[in-house]
């Protein structure tokens, strides 16, 4: 199923030859980004063929009204959706008056991409023959650079093989671009203003309706083989595409090297009537410190990145190059230093699923960032939601919840709901447990026994207060139900008691009420603050302790498992197994009304609950549920095979569990669900490394404690990797059933491994005192 | 909660006096149409406040692209939109260059308007005071031809009470149009050619994409204290407004008159290249015929109707003017003549809704015409559906059914799909089962038992075929059941197992079971040719016979009734009398979310089953289920609370039965629903209808006898109709407790008054002989 045509290599992402069928899905696979900016691998010369232009800048957005087919009281007004913006990297280049185009050349002789995920560049070469029997040779480099963040650089080299030719060189800024993902093709960006200034250009844009200040910026520079070039022939600004082109001949071998910089200046980080002297002042800065040097900075953040977030397998490159791709895109989409960012399904990649912040932050995102990166970063994901909150309670309350009860979008940018479907924004309420989890995951992790005091409690009361509404008596079944849901598992909508839901909204209540017991004794005054401020009374807190003794979870005692929902037994239970090739993905060759009758499920959702709740649940309880629900599992949804090959290790179903990871690491660059081309699964690829460092190395916090597993499918030799475990860094080497560590903390670091409880000492790289 | 300001009165429809907030509410109670087309009662002369302009035209449409938040397999790809047509109603009047028009006048000093159901005739008359000072009344007379179809004529008076002022008059045809309802702003008319011709106006337009070819005209008079006018002054065409304009000065007391003749026609019944001069005939024809001889024809045609479909009721001019309201209105939508066409939830009085035929037609629509037609107009409708079988079976192939099953639309056109939501395609699939009860009904009441041989048994397989793909068998239940529907109350969605749902699929099988078996012997030959035609087997019909047997209906032993659906009473069972007035209706006031986790039912769901199934069931076993489903029904849908009625007749909850027929049948008169503006709830007319003759006069076949049960409402001194049975007239008056019958058929009539056995004989009016 899977048609990869990427080379094995441990750092590098490598396509060789060219083949414009592929061009989209490369366009994603080779995107880059700064976490504040992101571009797809679009070509910097014009290319004619089928291409998905894109470039997109972090928290920029806008409010696309929503399409739907018949508008009901509740639905959101808007899907936000991530914007496509100016185009700075384009370099329109003719020889002899022919545009250089790789689609329409008479002849590729060569053509490499490769991203280079140690360093974080992306460089192509080519050598072609064109229309007009001119071959010429070209290599371009491309980073977005992680240390300056608004800004970038191209350096793009050309050879003329033939024995001349005249070229015009003409680097531009493109103002002129849309979104493919539009409801109704309406214009996002108002530009303002477009300067060509010498070999500079600036473009002054607001978007429509939420008003963001962007200045794109660019500037070039030519050199013929190594000595600069003069002045500019011409500046140009056709209808917002603005550069300036130079003319110039050359001889066989010569070498033309282009050098641009560029990047957007936005509102969010400075005054929106500076930006384009900003502007400048990053142009000035990136050339007082030209393309190596920039690099070389650039390439050092990406060495601390990795001295802290890399995973070594030994024995598998397939494995290995799948597992440093996932943590490179991770990078390049969030690096966590501004609370107003988030994670959007698609990063930088593509315009799919609009918005930033999914659950898939809380539930996926959250402890890859908090393991590699720090506390902080994690802060200032679970910030995001706090500081949404009250737009949490106006949704609910759109929905006809009151009180202060807090539903938190399915999809959002600035904490509104936005996505089109009541199916989902009304039904797919389970995100609101991941979120309060989130929390407790975090305190749990960290032990940073401040957050929920100042901040989260605020949050977990809230949306113990949804829950306590959202919930139903039925004096039929004498229990509390919740009706009307969609859970993970989005091939079921609006189905009554999804058993994910319940388990979540009862662990919800209860989490909140230990909270509370908990800063009585031991945050009085916090508790106190938090009462006040939120108006909660003890009748509420009564409530939610009756509610979690009631709540109904579906059962069935023949299978001996819980239901995903009721009434799941009432389908025809067809298995996976009984479905023909040709009928997969489902989601493509089945009718919706086909798919939701079926028992199919997309992703893991009572699976999910024995992943967060694996404590709670006996080893046989998860062998049968995993036993029950994995014939009819899909695993459509890019979310899911990680968790169920975490589930695998710990059945030690260790094939199975090493063909899910496999399928999860590389799902992108194998794109088992022929869609990458539209992006890559940014957020999937957080739980690739949770099926690592959650499956094969078995790391959980157990009574507080770190508790490790180690336990490697079969042909690994190898797995090391970092954590950043409460203020200092443990090394696991694991080889041979055998873990060594390392620990950079003063005191000695106590851990279970494998239950045992051992000491790792710091300093010295150590097997563990057993 | 109903706002009337129309006054009593048994055969007119009053408004007086003016008033700007309810102009779009009148535009729509003052339709008139003549079943090929239809307009609202916009003014002819310029009016600047708040409107809703609409002319429509049987069978035209655009099939305009759907509105899909997220677009899945099997989703409809378009939504066929009932098409505003080009405006030949116009008449702009200046009075000393200032726009006459009623939202701008200084003072309005009488108005009145005057729907006279008897005669078809809209009329109008005013008096105002422009703000020029200038003062005049003005008397208006409109209808669209019975008789001719195609073409409808205006007479508008003038008489001018102030001393003397300059009038330009000018009559005009409008292509300027748009529809209030479209997806996409998109155009859909493309006009061809316009023709300003003397005192006539051409505009020759093509609807896309469906490309009907549609040829408006208009032609106009002007006479002087009943001298004509001589020739026009000018001719215009602004972008497709086009006319003429006469200037003519009056004195105080002259009369000013413009005869205007306008329609259209089409590619449906004409040569598309000859449409111009068939327009040209029309108007030849109307100008020989002249104003007041056509209004005669025209009121003949209405004699004709009225005298075979009036319900005359003594002692409740209400009740009276709304049954009136609701027969006139079922007969300016549909007369039956040509099976291409149908009857649209609005008719020609708005655009909500879009396509032409629902389930309304089978459930609601086809016992009225019928019964005050005929057996041809009712096989009219059974043949457009037989008609459409192959996009039927199409619709089921996109949703993955596949052998000949079908799926009839839940709204078309021309027999494809065309809704926007999942829910309501994919999932509403009752429809089907009304398609199949209406063959049923058609047989049961004409007594033509050619059309199943012939045409309907075809139906019954596609149908049966359907059901029989559709169910699933439960081995938890060890029951066939039906998954993911949404019932009559559209208040659920995407729920299993559906009571009615289920009872009506497993009544089409055996009901095809029973027409197979009945073919063998009555009709072989047929049966063989059916068989061979749709190639069906005989496996299939003991799966069919199976699938009776064994088909699961939800049932609660506690409350001793059928469930709605699985899970009903997992419910908050809170009932409407708890509702505050401010939360109805519901769907105004609540979220979709709350909506649908409520226990309120929009319209009968299970009760409707058993207003079609009542045989099946004991007295008993009605009230129950009536008693148990009525706390929690809100009559949202125009189609609910005509069931009720009749089944409260059937309880003898007389006052209760009465209170919802009173709802039913002013339902627009009194705006119950506040949303008249929109257009009138024309298919719930069907329903009025049926709630007097199946409610109050308690018609009935049984065993193929006709039968009635007359039981009054209190208030009610008498009640008089007349039933087009099997070939010949009943007349049935019944008073004081007491029936009289007069029946136009040759031979006696055997019928069952109050379950005994009677015989109407022939010609003279008589008392039944007991």
């Amino acid at each position: 199923m899977n048609q990869s045509y990427i080379s094995e290599d441990a750092w590098k992402i490598v396509e060789t030859g060219f083949n414009p069928d592929r061009v989209k899905a490369s366009e994603s696979i080779f995107s880059i980004g700064n976490g504040a900016m992101g571009q797809r691998a679009n070509f910097e010369e014009h290319y004619s063929g089928p291409s998905f232009q894109g470039s997109y800048i972090g928290g920029i957005y806008y409010p696309d009204k929503t399409k739907v087919g018949w508008w009901k009281n509740g639905y959101p007004d808007y899907f936000a959706k991530v914007i496509n913006a100016p185009n700075w990297i384009g370099i329109d280049i003719t020889v002899d008056q022919i545009p250089l185009d790789l689609f329409t050349s008479k002849k590729i002789l060569q053509f490499t991409r490769v991203l280079d995920m140690k360093t974080g560049l992306y460089s192509r070469s080519y050598e072609l023959e064109m229309p007009n029997g001119i071959q010429l040779k070209a290599s371009v480099k491309r980073f977005l650079s992680m240390k300056e963040g608004e800004s970038g650089a191209i350096e793009y080299n050309i050879e003329l093989l033939s024995e001349k030719a005249s070229f015009d060189i003409s680097p531009y800024l493109n103002g002129k671009i849309k979104n493919e993902d539009s409801n109704w093709d309406d214009p996002f960006w108002n530009h303002l203003e477009a300067e060509v200034n010498d070999q500079s250009a600036f473009l002054l844009s607001k978007t429509l309706k939420t008003e963001f200040h962007v200045c794109s910026f660019m500037h070039a520079e030519l050199s013929l083989n190594g000595n600069p070039l003069g002045d500019p022939c011409k500046n140009f600004n056709n209808e917002n595409k603005l550069g300036f082109t130079t003319a110039i001949n050359l001889s066989k071998g010569d070498q033309l090297t282009i050098t641009k910089y560029g990047g957007y200046v936005t509102s969010l980080h400075h005054d929106e009537h500076q930006l384009k002297s900003v502007a400048k002042q990053k142009i000035s800065s990136s050339l007082e410190k030209g393309f190596q040097s920039l690099y070389d900075d650039h390439s050092d953040c990406w060495s601390q990145i990795w001295a802290l977030s890399d995973i070594v397998i030994g024995g598998d490159l397939n494995a290995q190059q799948g597992i440093r791709f996932n943590i490179f895109q991770l990078n390049q989409t969030y690096t966590g230093r501004d609370d107003r960012l988030n994670i959007g399904p698609k990063g930088f990649t593509g315009e799919k699923y609009g918005g930033s912040a999914y659950w898939d932050t809380e539930a996926y995102c959250l402890p890859f960032y908090m393991t590699t990166k720090g506390p902080e970063v994690a802060k200032n994901l679970l910030k995001y939601r706090f500081n949404q909150l009250p737009k949490a309670i106006e949704n609910a309350e759109k929905l006809g919840f009151n009180g202060g009860a807090a539903l938190f979008p399915m999809v959002t940018m600035n904490g509104e709901e936005c996505h089109n479907e009541w199916e989902i924004t009304f039904e797919e309420i389970h995100r609101n447990g991941a979120i309060a989890y989130a929390i407790y995951n975090y305190e749990n992790f960290t032990n940073d026994t401040s957050y929920i005091p100042e901040k989260g409690l605020e949050v977990l009361i809230a949306i113990s207060r949804f829950w306590s509404q959202r919930v139903n008596f039925s004096n039929q079944k004498n229990k509390y139900v919740i009706l009307g849901v969609t859970g993970p598992n989005e091939y079921e909508n609006n189905v009554d008691s999804n058993w994910y839901t319940n388990y979540i909204a009862r662990w919800t209540l209860k989490y909140t009420i230990n909270q509370i017991h908990k800063g009585k004794t031991q945050w009085p005054e916090q508790l106190q603050n938090t009462t006040k401020k939120t108006n909660l009374k003890e009748e509420e807190i009564d409530r939610w302790l009756e509610i979690t003794e009631k709540m109904y979870l579906p059962f069935d005692a023949k299978h001996n498992v819980y239901l995903q929902q009721d009434g799941f037994l009432d389908k025809e239970m067809m298995t996976v197994d009984q479905l023909d090739d040709d009928q997969r993905p489902i989601n493509q060759n089945w009718s919706w009304d086909r798919i939701l009758r079926s028992p199919f499920i997309k992703q893991a959702d009572t699976l999910q609950g024995f992943y967060f709740f694996e404590d709670d649940f006996t080893h046989q309880e998860l062998e049968d549920h995993y036993n029950f629900y994995k014939p009819f599992t899909l695993h459509e949804s890019s979310l899911s095979p990680c968790i169920h090959s975490i589930l695998a290790v710990r059945l030690d179903k260790m094939k199975e569990a090493y063909e899910l990871y496999l399928r999860t690491s590389r799902l992108d660059l194998d794109d088992y669900n022929i869609e990458v081309e539209e992006g890559l699964h940014i957020t999937s690829m957080a739980g690739t490394w949770m099926s690592v460092v959650n499956g094969f190395v078995g790391l959980k916090i157990k009574e507080g404690m770190l508790s490790l597993k180690p336990k490697l499918p079969q042909h690994w030799n190898s797995l090391s990797l970092k954590i950043n475990y409460r203020g200092a860094v443990l090394t696991i080497h694991h080889e041979n059933n055998d873990s060594t560590f390392q620990w950079s903390g003063e005191k000695p670091l106590d851990l279970l491994l494998n239950d045992h409880p051992i000491t790792v000492n710091s300093s010295k790289k150590l097997n563990p005192t057993l």
